[in-house]
């Protein structure tokens, strides 16, 4: 791999383990197997659970008939939806929020209704995997098959089959009277659209379409529950936030919070959609019956039909610019898929649309439409890669309409700081400019290309979050420390956490070791996603450090008999600066030993709602070279630029920057669900649902620029989530770069690519 | 079973939760299987060792021929002394504590010489047990057998083996120039005590024996352990300390701390002999070499012959009294075996001696020595029950020459707050008279005999400890409470830390759990042991949870926009108590929700060096019918009384007190280890070693006597020490009483009794 560049002129100080590449402390561990993801965990006395699942997109559960299952030898327990709380008694325990956690918890077990083809109805457990399966084999589950509905244009047509008769479009004034498939509106903006767009010299109008894709993790959902006769638990699973896995689980049970432990481990990707759960309380009511642990683990194919995916999108584009190039007016629809149940996309997809560009006539409107498909669950930016891709090829087209180069059109437009979101609230120290800055210079824009070739860009952005996290930073008996964290590890947060306490405390990056805690042996952490981690738990790491540092002052103060403002710390060692006793010097390995018979072991805590998160932003670049006689598609070069804040290990930052790009341009070329007339996934395996692989792509250069955050002690903004963002425009610009052609619909595989350059079939 | 009584006479207030006996929390997992513990966790990929024990009881190890075993299929890594770090560089990793760290690590396998029969010189793992124990099988060791010593005189008479080369008598001033097998030499008192006792109207003089005995806990000692290829490494086992696990294994093997995450497992039986390593640097030794996680395990064989024991002792006891029963001079010396390895119990049995009584004159002397015994451990109270027995009994010898009731002469004599301890340092607010009282009232003192019964009694005490412990209780986000803690749940300190908390917070016990969280999630904590956890872990839980309520009166103060001290915590609820909002409540459960997303979640840290601790003293009445044609000796009835400060789960209280009279009762009738001539031993099981089991004995009346630390916020002194040591000369003076024979030689079996009772033959 060539070494991607790292562009720190706008970085106020050097570092000294911030921005190094120290050796993953997960690494090892990941490459010789000595990891336990979610599938690896097995418990002594463990049962296996297979789940019964719904061939039918859309029926009424008439019956469920158990008995012959129970009554197969091995098996040890059957649970359907009737061994979950009862709605009122969820309603008790959660209180407001009951009617989310209703459906979360019959999307886990469906009560009287199946709402996609693959939804879970019943599960089993017995003592070995094939005992469960062939008992799954034997529940009878009788259905009253029901109209269903797939695509967003139809299930909001009058007459569509209804979902839910309990869900009424969130987000409208006066609150509807009806129930409705639109789950959820959102709008924002301002100014005079119509107007501005009827004065404009130029517009471009399109529509924009795309089908589901999915997440692609590589490790399929797994757990292992173990629900003790006094009602306290133990679950073991991968997630990316096993605190959520331990309030839904508590939820949809009406169980207490503090009666449930969550063990962490390892996870093998889920890029947004391991947020939720699925399998846990299912687990946990088989092992209450059965009284023992109990494992369920999703095949492939499970994957596919009952989790994630994000929703695909029906997207109405209209823009205006003035013969200068100056963008006056944006008119951006859409509808996304929910799936199943009510979704919350729409939100970040409006606020992600448009907001890039200063335009004073603006208005965004969003809809989440019910439809018999797996419920959409987040996935890296969710809600923006879709718009995004819309807007992108709309400014593109826009660019070639007006002959400006799309490069300085985006760089003319470019929203800076203290510009106007979307929403109306100011930009605060992003780094856009710099981004479009940097691609100007970089030797890819400038480039030759070949035969058949093409360059595109697409810029895109994502708000990131920060948020809450508990971080306890401890000294041990030797000196070395160790940083316990609640937040799951997908993204290289350990390596962070370790390098910004080292950092903090002026010791070797070594001495340090970050660890993630179950639910019961640190404070509350919210889940490892919306880029916060790094930003935020790092935020509570450097807290939590700094504590112990002053910490360790004042016993050294204690220990030479001085005023506690008469030590500091300097590189890892107290320093007496004053009195007798000046220059008197102690290292962390000498007084460790000692302080916890002094006033007591030195734990600092650092509880934080974690505040001044910013967005990032990114432009990538993509040549893609078109074979005219196939309709493939190859991606020949691909830079993707990103103003990461700060980026506290290199490695990670450009390896999330390389694996979002890549998930974009597969989804650009390759991913969709594809479903048939019978209302079924007929692809649900990487044969048929083709994601990118190594061999189908070049090195993706990952160019760092660093434009720091001002309310992060190292200047961390999140990484994470932009990469994904602009790819798909990246690639359909250069597309149509190459051949002449604007492909609106997604993915631009070779049958539509084909399609495109040979219309005449 | 009959409820004991509780005497609250002194208590200053009462509580909600602290003395009330709410469902252990982990009582269903044991009593259903579902707890885990040592012996019970295995790995994905785990291999199975087995050790290599000398047959000899002192050895040069010539040399090891590994080959044959290393051949075999199946076997995966051989380990010897020879695989851990050199002398040297433990001496540069651990520094001062380096020679104490070399026995350590060779007590876990011999490097050049073996000290006992089973010591551990080499180990294997491989992919079954059973492979694994064939392997040990064809580990040839060449040995040279050197001269051995088993006995206390023997070890110490000119000419005796030497253990070691390097080891010299501490304690003495100046420092010896020649090796010893006199490892430690304590002393203490004052006064003229051969004045005293010559003008004493009357002495007693005895000499009283035993040989070593063992803690006797139910689960072998077992880890698994796995070493990454980084030098990252877990241990899964159970122990009274998994951070004395964290840093003796470091040291041992030169890791740095924060390398090794220790997970405790639940712990069947310590009793102080679980607060060291035998298996866990091995482990990790093979784990390294075979690159897999490596189990070990002992048999009760291993266990007996290679774990424990408490020393046996021969112990010179004189004391004197004038004519009203004024105690006026004690001499008391004792020699206890250390055996392979310098041990510490001299210490703790010269401050446990005779400091219960007020005595002007007093010089107590105690040795450790080295003989070819497996090395002695901490059994509960150590070394106190042994050097008790001998002075409990004189003094007990003492009444009866008198012609005083004992109890009265006790009661007289009994050392009272502000009296001096045989250091010199007066007593704090003990509750020794009370104890005496409260036997004096109790029905049993002046219940009547049947015939060939008699009635013993005896006092003992304990120092206690407080110490080092970090606890973190952190709120839900449904109100309910975690309390993480690092000490091991050995005696109910779960339950007890619960309560405490639930007491502070004034919130339901059942919404409030505590888990002993692993090494590297909770800052350090000390071993469960010295009585210490409820006192110290119970501090900082206290201190934790104040906390907490100041945080959520804040957040209240907040959310209300009012100052933070017009909010108070009232039972579980925050009250405005001044301004507009006065009277305004929100309950935990209210707030919870919502604290994460005001300033972060609510999660505090107490890292504590707990001071103020208590000794303990009790008084055990015992009746004890003897069969005179067999020598048998049936406990009747049994008291165990003891003033505890407060008993914050009495059930778990009353279960030290019996557990720990019980383990004194099979002390002093029939444990003991037996060796051969060839200085192996002989009773290397339970069925040879007779512990008493539940039909041999009847209820053991505790009564919890209360008279609260003023130091604890709940007044707890500690429990577990204490009962262990009076049953040795209770029952003793008990036989004295039914048979008028002094038995000073331990256990008082029946071979021995019928002896006494028959010195004819």
């Amino acid at each position: 791999m060539n070494a991607p560049e790292t562009m720190k002129q706008f970085r106020p100080k050097e570092f000294r383990h911030v921005g190094t590449r120290p050796v993953r402390p997960d690494g090892v561990d990941k490459v010789t197997g000595r990891a336990l993801y979610g599938p690896d965990f097995k418990a002594p006395g463990m049962l296996w659970g297979a789940i019964v699942r719904s061939p039918h997109p859309h029926a009424r559960i008439v019956s469920i008939d158990t008995k012959k299952a129970e009554s197969l030898p091995g098996v040890k327990a059957v649970a359907t939806g009737k061994d979950f709380p009862t709605l009122q008694s969820l309603v008790m325990h959660v209180g407001e929020g009951a009617s989310d956690i209703v459906h979360v918890a019959r999307n886990c077990l469906a009560l009287d209704k199946v709402l996609y083809e693959g939804h879970a109805v019943a599960a089993v457990a017995a003592t070995t995997p094939e005992i469960a399966r062939e008992a799954a084999g034997l529940i009878a589950v009788e259905y009253e098959e029901l109209p269903f509905v797939l695509g967003l244009e139809e299930a909001l047509a009058e007459g569509a089959p209804l979902l839910h008769d309990d869900v009424f479009t969130k987000g409208v004034d006066p609150k509807p009277d009806k129930p409705s498939n639109a789950s959820m509106r959102v709008e924002m903006g301002g100014g005079d659209v119509e107007g501005a767009l009827a004065g404009a010299a130029v517009t471009v109008t399109g529509r924009y379409t795309m089908e589901p894709v999915h997440q692609g993790y590589i490790e399929p959902h797994a757990c292992v529950a173990s629900w003790g006769g006094d009602g306290q638990a133990q679950i073991w699973c991968s997630s990316q936030g096993h605190f959520a896995v331990r309030s839904l689980t508590a939820s949809v049970l009406a169980l207490p919070q503090a009666d449930i432990r969550v063990m962490p481990l390892e996870i093998g990707g889920g890029f947004g959609g391991k947020t939720t759960i699925y399998l846990e309380p299912v687990a946990m009511i088989l092992s209450k019956k059965s009284g023992r642990p109990v494992r369920l683990a999703m095949t492939r194919e499970e994957v596919f039909r009952a989790t994630g995916p994000a929703p695909g999108a029906v997207i109405d584009v209209r823009i205006g610019a003035d013969a200068d190039g100056t963008l006056v007016a944006a008119d951006v629809e859409f509808k996304y898929h929910s799936g199943a149940y009510p979704a919350v996309d729409a939100g970040a997809g409006v606020a992600s649309a448009i907001g890039h560009y200063k335009i004073a006539n603006t208005r965004v409107v969003g809809t989440e439409v019910l439809c018999n498909r797996p419920a959409a669950k987040a996935y890296r930016a969710p809600g923006a890669p879709q718009v995004n891709f819309a807007v992108e090829s709309a400014v593109d087209e826009l660019a070639g309409k007006l002959g400006i180069d799309p490069l300085e059109l985006r760089l003319k437009n470019a929203a800076v700081e203290g510009d106007p979101q979307t929403s109306g609230v100011p930009w605060g120290r992003i780094g856009w400019v710099e981004c479009l800055e940097a691609a100007k210079a970089h030797p890819h824009w400038s480039a030759p290309l070949g035969p058949n070739q093409g360059r595109g860009l697409a810029g895109g952005y994502w708000g990131n979050y920060g948020g809450p996290s508990t971080v306890v930073v401890s000294l041990t008996e030797d000196g070395t420390f160790t940083v316990t964290t609640g937040s799951p590890d997908i993204g290289g947060s350990r390596a962070a956490m370790a390098i910004m306490a080292a950092e903090t405390l002026g010791v070797p990056y070594e001495q340090v070791r970050c660890v993630i805690a179950d639910t019961s042996s640190i404070g509350f952490s919210m889940v490892t996603g919306g880029s916060r981690t790094t930003f935020a738990t790092g935020k509570a790491v450097v807290e939590a450090a700094r504590e112990v540092k002053q910490v360790l002052c004042s016993r050294a103060a204690k220990m030479w008999n001085v005023a506690e403002d008469a030590v500091e710390w300097q590189d890892g060692e107290m320093v007496c600066t004053a009195g007798e006793k000046e220059g008197t010097r102690i290292t962390v390995a000498q007084i460790a030993p000692r302080v916890a018979f002094m006033s007591g072991p030195v734990s600092c805590v650092a509880g934080i709602n974690a505040a001044g998160w910013l967005p990032g932003f990114g432009l990538h670049i993509c040549d893609t070279e078109v074979d005219t006689e196939t309709g493939h598609v190859k991606i020949v070069r691909y830079t993707a630029i990103q103003d990461v804040g700060t980026a506290i290990h290199p490695d990670y930052v450009e390896g999330q920057i390389q694996g979002g790009a890549v998930q974009g341009i597969g989804w650009a070329l390759n991913e969709t669900y594809i479903y048939g007339e019978n209302g079924k996934l007929d692809n649900p395996g990487f044969l048929d649902y083709r994601m990118p692989v190594a061999s189908d792509l070049p090195m993706i250069d990952a160019v760092v620029v660093e434009v720091p955050n001002p309310d992060h002690p190292y200047g961390v903004k999140g990484v994470g989530e932009v990469p994904i963002v602009p790819p798909l425009a990246a690639v359909a610009n250069a597309i149509h770069a190459a051949t002449g052609k604007r492909l609106n619909s997604l993915p631009m595989s070779p049958d539509r690519v084909y399609a495109a350059l040979h219309p005449e079939g």
